[in-house]
């Protein structure tokens, strides 16, 4: 008889965006007419850029003929796309070898997949809050998980302490839910702190395009990192493509734990379980490296990072506590009064028809505070910002009983 | 310390195509200027018909105008593909639901990842040979399989035994490699034999479209298979998308096991661990179920089938054992001579300049057997089987020594 994956069944309900939605859709019933802001979801809003666009279109047509068609690629992806990507390293005194680069559908699968190759016994080290898949996948595979406590104290950017041992440490810089990114000696107290242990970090860099500071791109700017760190990147932001799927993940060849080397298994793993990422989505994110594709995307990014600070200077002339808006598109506030974060969602839907994420939906550590996300339009932003001002200025108590 | 998954270091380094590739290059080093014709990659030829390509440049367009552009889509993909994909299924008397139906971005990644829903404990019965990903998917996560042996006496379509038990059985029809495609009634006896023992069957359906008779195109043809298969199918084979990446896997609402539906499992699975398939390569797959789609994929199909016709037909006058040829774009043959699999490779490539795949790298049972493919050229095809009727026609032993 079939046995299901019984951790399966200690997985949570997740419904933070569908409870989100069905507060909105309730509203918008209810007040038909009135306009509202969404500020919520991750999500681009900005179209891919000319220069992507021209090359997918020049890859199609190759699709089409026979001469130019492509069948099967290498499942770690193309050189024409490996190639730019370390280049793209370099530019931050990062040297790879072209085999330590995957070219993945985007970070989310590979950060799920990447559990294939450790053992079940591992324990788990992730911060509270953060992007929810961290959890979840380990729930799957049933491994024991320590929640890294993120908080204002420590600027939600969760140090290593003694006492507490995982073998496996996400870290997730600049950070979902709440904008913080480590500086260079924090980074590399965690990787001191790995070596030593004789862990794996799993570092998420989705964010990294959206730096403004000297804060770290990427982990292996610390020495050693390539003995301790598998690295997790996507197009998603840097680029626009939530609907392309693209992204890379690099697996140092320094990387062994048990004598066996990491990034051998991982190439096993994408040679049996998958097949690569389609032709003209390679193409497209080698066009975001050309000289167009970089001056494009960056100018996008200018685009949500205007948005960031002037969520950001909001808070601050509103003395609102705050993190995020400078390295990321994500402000991350302490809700006012305070509220609890579920209570802030419906006071300013009803008051000023915003929408955020609570961020209670990251983990318990995210009970009180909010995400607002930086992906709306400038001009969106700037009424959404207004109403807030305005609402909160006067600095009354609410009556949270109208 | 971080542990890795040690059933990785069970895994057989497998060179097949490696080996292949090295001795036809070594072939090549020391004969310049022959013409080889390789017929032993599974790969398509034929580039993508004009109703994808523009379908594809439509959505590519799309993409760049922030009006139409599309950003992270639902992950069990979009309605556009589903629909249609659920009146191809209606064309031989299947009706699904919308959310059984699962966009995946080929079958090769929904055939491993299917089995995190299933413990670790559960054995697995795989037919020898076979498509090789299934066992080392299995070898991955460690469960105990049983070989369900394929030869000429079953005419490599091996039945339900019920001393041969497993919880996860894996079914591919028509068959990769060996072209074998199960009748109704043979299939209705495995559903038999699943539902009986409260048993899953995994059916590879990536063929289905290269049926000439009345073999089932899904598992779902056999009454009540919903409660115990899912199903796999890609648009790699069917209509090029080798290189583009899509299809997709049915998991019925009517599957479960333990009181826990599977359908849910998998939806959880691939919200967690995926982001869905890239939007333009969706919109290139819904091309295909256009009746200009239909037409031109259908046309390329024949276009192969006449190929594997051919040398299903050169076999026949040779009077050698084979099977395929005529629901799949395999023949495999059994080497005359009683020649080893690897001998009979080096004999080809030695007298004919003719590559095909051992059939060893398919299983123990794939020894003494070798399989063609007819995703070469007609013209090539033409030319490689003149040259194999000629060399055998004289049915002499060949000297092995030379």
């Amino acid at each position: 008889m079939t046995q299901i994956n019984k951790n399966y069944l200690n997985l949570k309900e997740s419904y933070l965006f569908f409870d989100i939605a069905k507060r909105v859709k309730n509203y918008e019933n209810e007040h038909p007419g009135k306009k509202i802001i969404r500020m919520g979801i991750g999500d681009v809003s900005l179209p891919l850029c000319p220069a992507v666009i021209t090359e997918m279109q020049e890859a199609v047509a190759e699709m089409g003929k026979a001469e130019t068609f492509h069948g099967y690629g290498p499942e770690q992806g193309y050189s024409f796309l490996k190639k730019p990507i370390m280049e793209y390293y370099q530019t931050f005194g990062v040297f790879l070898e072209e085999d330590e680069v995957f070219v993945s559908d985007g970070a989310k699968s590979d950060l799920g997949n990447i559990l294939d190759l450790f053992s079940k016994e591992n324990t788990v080290l992730i911060p509270d809050p953060v992007y929810p898949v961290y959890v979840d996948t380990n729930i799957m595979d049933g491994r024991k998980i320590i929640y890294l406590k993120a908080d204002q104290d420590n600027h939600f950017l969760p140090m290593p302490q003694e006492n507490i041992q995982g073998d496996i440490i996400y870290l997730c810089s600049p950070n979902n839910p709440t904008g913080a990114a480590y500086s260079k000696a924090q980074l590399k107290e965690w990787v001191d702190f790995a070596l030593s242990h004789n862990s794996l970090i799993l570092f998420d860099a989705a964010y990294e395009a959206f730096i403004s500071d000297d804060s770290p791109h990427s982990i292996y700017e610390i020495e050693d990192a390539k003995q301790c760190a598998i690295e997790f990147c996507s197009f998603s932001k840097t680029a626009g493509f939530t609907g392309t799927r693209c992204g890379y993940t690099i697996v140092p060849m320094a990387l062994h734990f048990q004598d066996v080397s990491i990034n051998h298994l991982w190439l096993r793993r994408q040679t049996t379980k998958f097949n690569g990422v389609s032709y003209v989505v390679q193409r497209a994110a080698k066009a975001v490296f050309s000289a167009e594709g970089q001056r494009q995307t960056k100018k996008n990014i200018e685009y949500y990072k205007r948005n960031a600070k002037l969520m950001a200077d909001t808070m601050e002339r509103l003395n609102i506590w705050y993190t995020g808006g400078k390295n990321s598109p994500y402000v991350w506030i302490r809700c006012p009064h305070q509220m609890s974060s579920w209570e802030f969602l419906d006071y300013l839907l009803e008051k000023i028809q915003v929408v955020g994420t609570p961020g209670e939906g990251f983990g318990k550590n995210g009970a009180g505070y909010f995400r607002f996300s930086a992906f709306s339009s400038y001009e969106d932003t700037i009424e959404a910002m207004e109403r807030f001002y305005n609402l909160f200025q006067l600095n009354e108590l609410p009556d949270l009983t109208k």
